[in-house]
């Protein structure tokens, strides 16, 4: 359970270096830091930050939602919302790799109480009938069923898209048994750039939503749930339960609503250099998925080096990416990174592989 | 979330009814009564019971574990065991039907704080790779596997025995990641009749179990937790935590050393009898998984009648079923019901199924 | 944390010695061990068994109460109220030497995630303003009080008995902010004959009530938890959750209904004891609070001997007595001192305290 | 539980209000802005913001801790490290008007599982003895304690300051139980200019600390949690569960770093504007304990007037405070009111007592 070392051991990342880690390294432009230094704030646990209460009725109103409130991370909108729709001892569904079971450190089960069954994990690839084969009823002998979690994108399922049409069948499973679907939509920035559908589209299927400003987006910290007036009234008494209330944060919600107005609609150049390095590394077949977003998944079962032997070579060669297992890693695009940057990181990585 | 109308409102079954709902259904015969009635006892409490102590050293010893400790009920002792193992906040693997993410309310979740994935359930198989693919390391990003439980025999998988050779490779699997290995052996007793494997090789793969005394052996109440000395003297703490310290409780568990000196080789009688149902049944495609112990699992997917109108028309007929899903179902044969009636039950259930 | 040696290793208690650690350790007579033998039993889980219905029944209605549930301890029967009548993360007011936050191993924060303050305990002295002043409104700062709980007689508080009047004022109380009242009843009965208040004048004043069968009643196990009938519908599900649903236990409940036939008035024996036993160590300044029921409290502060010295030469005179702290003790009366033993005890412990 | 009203619906505090409701309503200076527009960042998940690790360095230096972790609020730090110290189900003691038992929501139990008994609060007097009074011992029957929690300033108790004395008192008592001591210190910068103990006295004394950027010391945003190295690392893993995990949160950290520059020992003039106020209403009875550091306590319980009465006039007057209860509220002095604001307030609220 050892954490990372802290900066002022010496792990800051250079310059130099190619960051394609994730898409949560992107710092702040000049412009977002310029929104940052001027914004109009006030005590926000008050509900009376201007900027934050511009922002959550900004992202409530894309989405079609009633309200929304900000919270300091992804995990803790998550956590939130579903501490809202699953009460302690009753159940989520999701998938084995969803990030609610996976990088949330058991938040669920420890601060929420509540009880998870996964269906498997093919990438972004969403069976509702599965999902509805396992819902147990309400009643006294089961544990019962309350809501069903999906992630758009999906970010261990390498950036894949959840097709509309799916989410509208599982909405229609939700409806019959009477369960909350609840929405991580920390990448949904993505999907809606590369499918098209619109924000409010998405909004309409989910119960609750969490989207984030400090991954794809790039502004330095932020999430927000998402939900109906009721829902959200509660959810800041949760967040509050859960260390979240921040005082004069309108700062921060300065640099999402810069990163709202700027930074969408761009995540097409980020899915282009993801192509491109796609690309790049097909030959050697360690493509896991086939690439829809701003994330590249590489699948090293086949190929003579491990994931940890390539972020070796990699970093070695100026370009940093991520391990998620044995013989699985990930690049992942973002503003940070520019094409230039990406054209040398391909060929550094084929270089690699081919080797 | 109704719960089932107390016998005083009149739900008590009639004796001439043939109650194949569970194995739970057995009263204590007059044996059993008789040592009860005589039993030492002592308060529990205070560790001073001689015929609780006198159990648990048996059960123990059976399985060739250093400990054990009485609970109320299985529920009590796998949530006693699974908070030995895992954390709160970290994570436990197993089916997606399995006993402690089902019928246990959550309890793992909502008191231990666990987190929980699941594999998917098919009958009693169990691919150890599956399992070993699902194991999250240690570390600060993502939260850490700490344990695997598994059910022996399956419950909802229809009885199924998994084989000793497959839960030693899961122990392999559970070695090589540093995790705990939990049974829900609250049938435990049936594999070891219909394997012939001795309970002390089943013993040797677990870090901690669970077997119960009021299923298949007839005792109206209790089961054990097993482990090491260590654990159980952690585990008699939780179990008060849990509210399960009871006090001249030798009562009960002297029913439970008369169950085991008589009721354990005669579960061959019962698998008999379950073999008898199965084969009436069988022309009818109505047999989920082929019986392999005491209970009986119907598929009725691909019957006329669904598994509410086959319980009605049981029920119609002098016999008692469970239903478990709209078109699963489950018969249990056990102490209680005779060869006769079990002849006279697959003759109506046939009958109900043909017409 | 080392739990107690079970009997196995040896420390049950001689038949020779005086027990006077607690009313928990009395042992079935000969009545209620037959009353148990012929009982009448079902599934309880499946709501079937007509003892535990007619002990419930019967103790609901003594109580004045919709409804009562049957519970393997007196902590699960206080635990499952607590639930019922605190969400996690909500307040519980109690005195600082309460049973719920003494000897329930903090169940009530791990398993219902209540939050707990307390006022101070001085014998079963209870000042309803002081409670009163506690009370935290409803609201979004700070964590709202949902519930009081009273224990009466006060087992810490030396078995003292907190006068009707105060309890109605303490109602009216927990009326005027919206609170739950809960009554830690495990020995309400000795309260009953020590004030002569009808149980029913104790029943119309709380929400919830556990009361104990096991302690001076005598039966071996067995408590149960009242309240609205609609309450205790849920309870029968926490109490699941718990691992408290137990199958054929009408055994320990007609021990239960034997007790409340047999051993309720008789505790004016006990309560008599108590006092010869009080009269004999008064003078030697020792006798921490007057005595009213079945337990004579030792505070030791001003005495040569600490209560470890106390116990232990009291032992080797064949008197078993509880250490409650550095130089707090207390002697119980029950079912199984006999009044001869009562005046050995008595002269012995004298003897002790005078030398 | 209606949460506030967002900003959105209007209730931006206006400029020409005197605000003295908290000194968490502070909004960044000029320079501070400065600070955060020219922040060097990184990812901070990763263990890679500069300008954190440095404020982290820099705190656990002047505490003389070895390490620091940033929070993003009070109570999350508080929390995060109570959880370091007592484990579910054990025992934390605190004074009843503590705000980790008061204003963080019950997340001490809810989602520490952590079990609380408290003393009653006199203002911030504390009596080590009374403390050591409670403490249960580790073992089988009772809930052990663990830990003990003071407050410095004394939020609740009018900002009074606990002597340096009666902490390495109460230090003694810890040791003798081998309890932690937790300090929550979101104002102990005003208890070190007020009585001129050196930060790092008081940092010897606790095993945990939390102390605030985001009240006296007039910073947008943030917490630091105090401990050993072991501890820290071990906080980094549960600020991840808890949510508290943000990205280039340098941003927040260098107003932090500033404010500590800048706005320690001008606490000073905060006090004396506080003493200002408290001399203005002194003569009206009102004053609920000496005034020591930023705030003023008002006890209104002999006054015609109650809280909700004084504050509304104070707010057609054109002056902010805190209703605390029905006869109790708070007037609290920072960066943000000006001496001539607070000669204005003192007029108005004399005028308002003396009426």
């Amino acid at each position: 359970m050892r954490a990372p070392q802290s900066a002022a051991e010496g792990t800051t990342v250079a310059d130099n270096l190619i960051d394609l880690r994730s898409d949560t390294v992107t710092r702040p432009t000049v412009g977002m830091r310029e929104a940052m230094a001027t914004a109009e704030v006030g005590d926000d646990v008050y509900g009376e930050d201007p900027t934050v209460a511009a922002l959550e009725a900004e992202v409530a109103a894309r989405f079609g939602h009633e309200a929304a409130l900000f919270a300091p991370s992804g995990s803790m909108a998550n956590q939130i919302a579903l501490q809202l729709v699953v009460p302690p001892g009753e159940e989520l569904l999701c998938d084995a790799d969803a990030h609610v079971v996976t990088y949330e450190i058991g938040a669920a089960a420890a601060y929420g109480g509540i009880s998870s069954r996964t269906w498997p994990a093919v990438g972004a690839q969403l069976d509702p009938d599965v999902v509805a084969g396992m819902v147990r009823p309400d009643g006294y002998f089961a544990v019962p069923t309350r809501a069903i979690a999906v992630e758009q994108t999906h970010n261990r399922g390498g950036g894949g898209v959840i097709p509309l049409a799916t989410l509208r069948e599982l909405r229609r499973v939700a409806d019959e048994h009477a369960l909350a679907l609840h929405c991580d939509g920390a990448r949904i920035w993505h999907a809606h750039v590369a499918d098209g559908v619109p924000l409010a589209d998405y909004g309409a299927l989910f119960d609750t939503m969490s989207v984030c400003l400090s991954k794809g987006l790039g502004a330095p910290v932020g999430s927000l749930v998402l939900g109906s007036a009721e829902k959200i009234d509660r959810a800041r008494w949760v967040r509050k339960r859960m260390g979240g209330g921040m005082r004069q944060v309108g700062i921060l919600a300065a640099a999402g609503r810069y990163a709202l107005a700027h930074h969408v609609e761009r995540l097409a150049e980020d899915h282009a250099k993801a192509a491109r390095l796609a690309e790049a590394v097909a030959p050697y077949g360690v493509l896991a998925t086939p690439v829809r977003t701003n994330i590249v998944p590489l699948d090293l079962t086949k190929h003579p080096l491990d994931a940890k032997a390539l972020a070796t070579a990699a970093r070695a060669a100026g370009v940093l990416i991520s391990v998620l297992g044995p013989r699985t890693a990930r690049l992942v695009t973002h503003l940070d990174v520019s094409e230039a940057a990406v054209d040398r990181a391909a060929e550094a990585i084929a270089g690699i592989l081919r080797a």
